[in-house]
């Protein structure tokens, strides 16, 4: 420890500063928004695959991931080579990669929705019918980040709906291909495994080429291309929301192990330099202790550098009045991850209207639902945990709605029908609900 | 009936024509991606009301709806006038308004999920919990097609859900104010009303004005321009679908009186000249007699233009062979509306993948859901049902997930994150983990 006065890594907030609010609202924002060039270069790629097919994927793909390959055939991986990695991989991985399996499928077996359907009195049968899609895309990023874990995350759900075929691209910038990825592929029954990505592999999906087969609908994160090309197909196929970089919210009461929260802080950090880990707590001393926690363990961290940048540009150590100001502040910034690290976190359930997932007490790291509680780590970012939720079996089903009239139902229901659409001057409307009104 | 020969209304075809799955395919192909201009346009607006807020929305308002307000609280319906509105309309329509919104509340409180969770072995707790957004925007088309049941459509599953506040917005153009769909924005309980709409509506719901507050996600849909506008605000809110054109697909095994069918494919086609109407039987004898009973009926329709021509642009009598190949084609179409105009549709439903709403028997005119069955008539269009749902309760409700570990399930939990963390190089996610680990 010198002397010399330094820049502390996370800025220090307080609630009571004069200009909080504003300087909440910088650090939150994030435009997710793509400008001129990048949307003007996704189109022309989705324009071609759509029109070229295989050609153009191929095209595309040596041109990104700096490959020579000649046709579709050599970025298809068959079920052998999943099998083989999955044999492969050193026993202690296996077993964790099957736990985590295991208990990710039985979490998600409880999301399924029934189909119901009741009758009224005068015999009309009301209901709502589930199914599944018949077939998934899932998108895992490739390069830097090739996720495992996001393999399970993802086609899991899609096998627990019922989806017949699950397609999974994923790209394999300069050819490396990563095993766990594969294994998890292997573990999860994904039908098709083409190593592609990007808009490209956004385009195969939603229009289908000759190798590629059309899915309907496409879930998992991706870059700014993958975003936008989703955000292009959308209509088409389904997706499943647009992901931004990835953050966590920690709340603590002061008892927590300021080493503890230090590296819960850091695990969101180092996903990239644009993710974001914001602490807040009421007890100023401890904010100060966790502050020194930053500072004596970053340098022991293997993805300093981007934890450093991360927490720089986007962290924050934030002092609150109490827990009720905690919930507001949680409220509004609706966390991707919530981390309640506090001694009665069920007390606090009631009062949280927006987060993605919610990490309950001082043992529950975020890490641990990342891999393997259970409940998805795909999941609202960005604030829009406002409105969206985690992924899961939901988005691999839809709904038809049941409308079963009785002959004496729909001779009621034609009176009230008839004249509505008499209001709304749609004369057809009105006449076809007339024909079954009894004389 | 004369001895020249007549073009016919609606194309016949028959599954056995040599081009038959091409001839399919130009009929349903529904291209609803926006060009470029239009594109630009919504941009433009889009960023001027972002930057300027009441006033560019006044100014689009003026524009567009010839108007000539000269300020935001013109374009702002009280309660008094919504309840004015209700009470002054004749008693039978206010007495069918209220008996559809109270089946359309009804059937919707079945639909509401329950938060859950369990408690595994360890004293590790789990699940899922289900809160409502803060405040709900509705687009309500104006002008040519202004709605009543639409308002009740959209604005009951969100009170049902447990929405704070209802935001609608419709636009007025040329001033003209339509009674019952303010009628229904009082029964269905709407906090606030705009008269106004296009991108420039989408814009002050996703973005907040001084006056129009944000909401969380907008719903309900719109032409060309509200829906190139909802795409692109999507994941600063939530938005429910982008609709096309509204289309039915009747299945009829024959017996079923020829006018009914008639009059339930006019239903459709009144809408507008881009709605699509399709019949498909196996019984060419009566398809031939529902071709007579749509000439015949077609000259006393009040919409006589408009039906005349969506039959022509995009309507068709489909001969099939046999049930079977009746239901390939259901499920290749996934049409918005199903009509099941059969003796035995429960014997279908399992078969059936892909549909919005299916309306089972002859009773069941498609006409009864639209307005007064119970669920709801906001359905996904152009083939979008095989991957998505009616609107209902689930689209203004999101989920949280439950995460609280037990230090027992935190400490086996941690062994597998750690393995899992470490084989994604992401170690301070492992070190995160392993503090959990009991030693």
């Amino acid at each position: 420890m010198s002397d010399t006065v330094t820049t502390p890594t996370v800025a220090r907030l307080s609630t009571r500063d004069a200009d909080f609010a504003q300087r909440l609202d910088t650090l939150l924002d994030w435009d997710g928004v793509s400008d001129h060039a990048v949307q003007q270069r996704v189109d022309s790629i989705l324009s071609q695959v759509k029109q070229q097919g295989d050609v153009a994927v191929v095209e595309a793909t040596n041109r990104f991931d700096r490959l020579s390959v000649s046709s579709m055939s050599e970025l298809q991986l068959t079920q052998e080579q999943l099998k083989r990695a999955y044999d492969g991989l050193p026993e202690s991985q296996r077993k964790a990669l099957s736990a985590a399996a295991e208990r990710i499928r039985r979490y998600h077996e409880r999301q399924k929705p029934e189909s119901w359907q009741y009758t009224e009195a005068d015999g009309t049968v009301l209901g709502q019918k589930v199914s599944p899609i018949d077939r998934a895309g899932i998108y895992v990023p490739g390069g830097k980040a090739a996720y495992p874990s996001s393999v399970l995350m993802n086609a899991i759900p899609a096998h627990v709906a019922g989806v017949d075929e699950i397609v999974m691209v994923v790209p394999t910038p300069g050819g490396v291909l990563n095993d766990m990825v594969l294994a998890a592929a292997h573990l999860a029954g994904v039908d098709y495994v083409f190593t592609i990505g990007g808009a490209q592999a956004i385009a195969a999906l939603a229009y289908g080429t000759e190798t590629v087969p059309r899915v309907d609908k496409i879930v998992g994160p991706g870059n700014i291309y993958v975003a936008t090309a989703k955000r292009a197909v959308f209509g088409q196929v389904g997706i499943d929301m647009i992901a931004g970089p990835s953050e966590i919210l920690v709340v603590s009461d002061g008892l927590t192990d300021p080493d503890w929260l230090a590296m819960d802080l850091f695990s969101q950090a180092e996903h990239d330099e644009d993710a974001q880990a914001i602490l807040v707590s009421w007890d100023t001393d401890h904010l100060q202790a966790v502050e020194a926690s930053i500072e004596r363990l970053l340098p022991t961290l293997e993805r300093e550098e981007i934890v450093r940048a991360s927490l720089r540009r986007r962290g924050a150590l934030v002092a609150c009045e109490d827990k009720q100001e905690a919930i507001t502040l949680i409220n509004r910034i609706a966390p991707e991850h919530l981390e309640l690290s506090v001694a009665e976190p069920q007390d606090w359930l009631e009062g949280i209207r927006h987060a993605g997932a919610i990490f309950m007490g001082r043992y529950t790291a975020e890490a641990l639902g990342d891999y393997c509680a259970g409940p998805n780590h795909v999941l609202p970012t960005s604030g829009t945990a406002r409105f969206s939720s985690p992924l899961g079996v939901y988005d691999f089903q839809k709904r038809s709605s049941i409308i079963h009239c009785s002959a004496e139902g729909a001779s009621s229901l034609g009176g009230i029908a008839s004249e509505l659409a008499r209001g709304e001057s749609l004369t057809a409307h009105a006449r076809s609900a007339e024909y079954r009104i009894r004389r």
